[in-house]
């Protein structure tokens, strides 16, 4: 109640604000504050996510959520559209998985492997396959043992990199062990294996199995899964006994491409109408968990600005758009079709923000923009420096997936920097849920957001292009 | 190699000291010394979980063990006697469950929840069962609403005092939510629930379930499960929503009781061979992992003293009596069989030691003697404090399950005391598992236990009787 009667008192306080120099410190610390105060963002995460629940691309949560999401803005009174995706539609089967021989085995008994299938996945036969399973740690010694791969599973041992992730390259870390996740099993099955395994890609050890993407396609579809880091040192551990063979199922369903949504919601600019800065998330996640940081927060976090901004009454000067992207986690088709149907007007999207890090605690803003236009963030970085989050980073490419199209097409993107090492313990298992979430963190992050959209739909000095165009 | 060598140099410089007092500092230090450079203990742990995995009583796993400790425990030169214990057969079978109805749910949608049937659970038809949850905190909260517990699923939404076991608590912050999990299936049953859910007591937030004891029999048994902590959580929220209904499927089984044994493996005194010092932890474990922690690491921990002994070819004045228990987890029968059989001459039973608190780092040494008989352990504390196990600590009342009907007939008790403030978060879950246990922690364990069991059997001052007799 008293967070509703401060906004109120915000709005009408900032009622004369509005004619006001638009990015003035008065106005950014009022959004700032304004944000702080609101427990909207929190609210829409946890109706995404109790209400909800999983929303992997094609599913009923996935539509479920275009919905949610789309109600939600339009009785914020934005102007809502919802652009058509084409989505891989992958549906999880059974999937089990036990050792059924090795050496030191006593008669009779064999042991449980967790494990979890990849996106895009092939089927086991429905009573599983037998093969044996070799350990490799790196491509190089898959190719060197070549001859042993056609007809076994082949299980990449690779450590998750923690160490790596603790001192703020999470991001790095991920890619070094999911690397061997996207494109081990399309190399694999080239090389005649009959089954992929993965040591899950993440960094505590509870024996929870990480999904994830595949680069399989029709041609090279085997079955594919993700065993948890216990289970994959058990089998590493077996291997030096002796061979090991396993019994594994799989049942997945690669069906036809689905219809969905990219959730589009605009707060419409005001003499700069047609210049674009996108503030986003993506709505899809895997089906393991609710997505409450991969990407609830970010989705969240994006209408948390328009609300923020609708709240205080303020209007930007370019219109600020929010969009709930579909289809992150196994395709990026929502990012492609934005792309598709603005490449012809690419200089009209001025700026784009996506948040998809999770919901850890802010600290700043990570760009990629020309160098001599650092310079002119100084404004949004001061009203960010009291809750912790003013530091400016720029590099030449930022990369967010969804915006990967628009960014080598020259649009410079944007995304909150925050704390990401305890992000891989949680992503794309069961455990990526509404409770890991701090919703102070949370506000932070809508006041990061917030502040910068408005500050981007306003800005006068020109921001120029993603450097990424000029290499 | 040099582990042997440095082994065998010890025995061959400790054949003059089997003549000397045999509780001098030098043999103390010496023992404690093989138990640290020695990786048998861990081997051994090895052996048991990677090669044989789950061991829950009645099962093909457990039945494994019991051989395998027996032939090991034969291979050192011990004296191994099976002795016969009938076990309950508690079966798990298939356990899914799904909210299918709760304020604020998408059309068709519904949630799925991770859980896991808790010993003695009785089965739901094979088809599953729906019925509304309701929510509780403790006792009386179900007593006030026993109106609404006929026909409905019970779950007791009890958090785990996390910060109580990092103070050193982990027993009685287990203690704390272990009662709603053993007691409150047969009470609901008694007030008429068609099921009863708890939150999973443990203290890491990974979605995993933490199965355990009932006290459900025939005549009361329900379908019970542990749910994740998230998903207990989620209940809880939905359920400020309005009401929830669940879909819940269990089939676990519950046979007739099984032959097994209790693995007792003696290193025979000389001049009072008839007095028996035990040193034991427990051989089943829960069916979810392969019980590393609860309780390879004691049972391992009991091998490598005989092993540590049998090395220096120490001869102790008192029978050393390894056992490894069977039923500690869903009955401790195998305690009551040992008892049974030994009740009639319970003096003999000089002292009992049972390790069973996980392979955390020991600190010393936890005890169930007379207040006079403290001050006889200072040589066996002081051999100890240059691996950081030096403090000793007396109740009167250790409580180790399988000893518990020793103790209450009079018979000291010991324990190595461990940290246990990751116990918890592993305990009953399927990531209590290999990797979990420090090989430098084992050793410390084997060193403390050792260093114990030799003194015990070689002290020349009274022990007195367990003080839990004396109240």
């Amino acid at each position: 109640m008293k967070t509703v009667l401060t906004v109120l008192m915000s709005c009408m306080l900032s009622a004369g604000a509005i004619a006001a120099p638009a990015n003035d410190p008065a106005t950014l610390g009022q959004i700032r504050d304004a944000a702080m105060k609101s427990d909207y963002a929190y609210e829409r995460l946890a109706d995404m996510t109790d209400l909800i629940g999983p929303r992997l691309s094609g599913s009923p949560g996935a539509a479920a959520a275009v919905e949610q999401v789309a109600a939600a803005m339009r009785k914020l009174g934005a102007t809502v559209t919802l652009q058509p995706v084409k989505v891989p539609h992958w549906v999880r089967g059974a999937e089990t998985a036990e050792l059924v021989d090795y050496a030191g085995r006593p008669a009779g008994l064999s042991q449980r492997v967790v494990l979890t299938a990849l996106g895009g996945s092939g089927a086991t036969p429905a009573a599983g396959l037998t093969a044996p399973v070799i350990v490799v740690r790196d491509f190089d010694e898959l190719k060197a043992r070549a001859a042993e791969v056609k007809g076994a599973i082949v299980l990449f041992d690779v450590k998750f990199d923690q160490e790596m992730a603790d001192r703020g390259l999470a991001g790095p870390a991920y890619g070094n062990g999911s690397r061997y996740r996207t494109l081990g099993p399309k190399i694999a099955s080239q090389m005649g294996a009959a089954g992929f395994l993965v040591r899950s890609v993440g960094g505590a050890d509870f024996r929870i199995a990480h999904t994830g993407a595949t680069a399989l396609s029709e041609a090279d579809r085997i079955p594919a899964a993700a065993v948890t880091a216990e289970d994959s040192m058990l089998i590493a551990r077996l291997s030096k006994r002796g061979p090991v063979k396993m019994h594994l199922t799989l049942t997945p369903q690669n069906l036809p491409d689905a219809d969905s949504f990219n959730v589009i919601a605009d707060l419409p600019g005001t003499d700069k109408a047609d210049e674009i800065v996108v503030v986003s998330g993506h709505l899809d996640s895997w089906d393991l968990a609710t997505g409450a940081n991969d990407d609830g927060t970010g989705v969240a976090g994006a209408m948390g600005v328009l609300q923020t901004l609708k709240a205080l009454n303020l209007k930007p000067r370019r219109t600020i758009r929010m969009i709930a992207w579909m289809n992150e986690e196994n395709g990026t088709r929502g990012g492609a079709a934005y792309h598709a149907a603005n490449k012809d007007s690419i200089l009209k999207q001025f700026a784009a923000m996506e948040s998809d890090s999770g919901g850890g605690r802010p600290f700043g803003i990570l760009a990629s923009v020309e160098a001599k236009a650092e310079k002119h963030f100084a404004p949004v970085m001061a009203a960010l420096q009291p809750i912790g989050a003013g530091v400016f980073t720029r590099r030449d490419h930022v990369g967010a997936a969804d915006l990967a199209l628009l960014e080598k097409d020259g649009v410079p993107l944007f995304q909150p920097q925050v704390d990401t090492s305890t992000y891989f313990h949680y992503h794309h298992t069961p455990a990526d849920t509404l409770d890991k979430v701090d919703p102070e963190n949370l506000r932070r992050h809508v006041a990061v957001m917030s502040t910068l959209s408005w500050y981007l739909a306003n800005m006068e000095q020109p921001l120029g292009r993603a450097p990424v165009v000029e290499k």
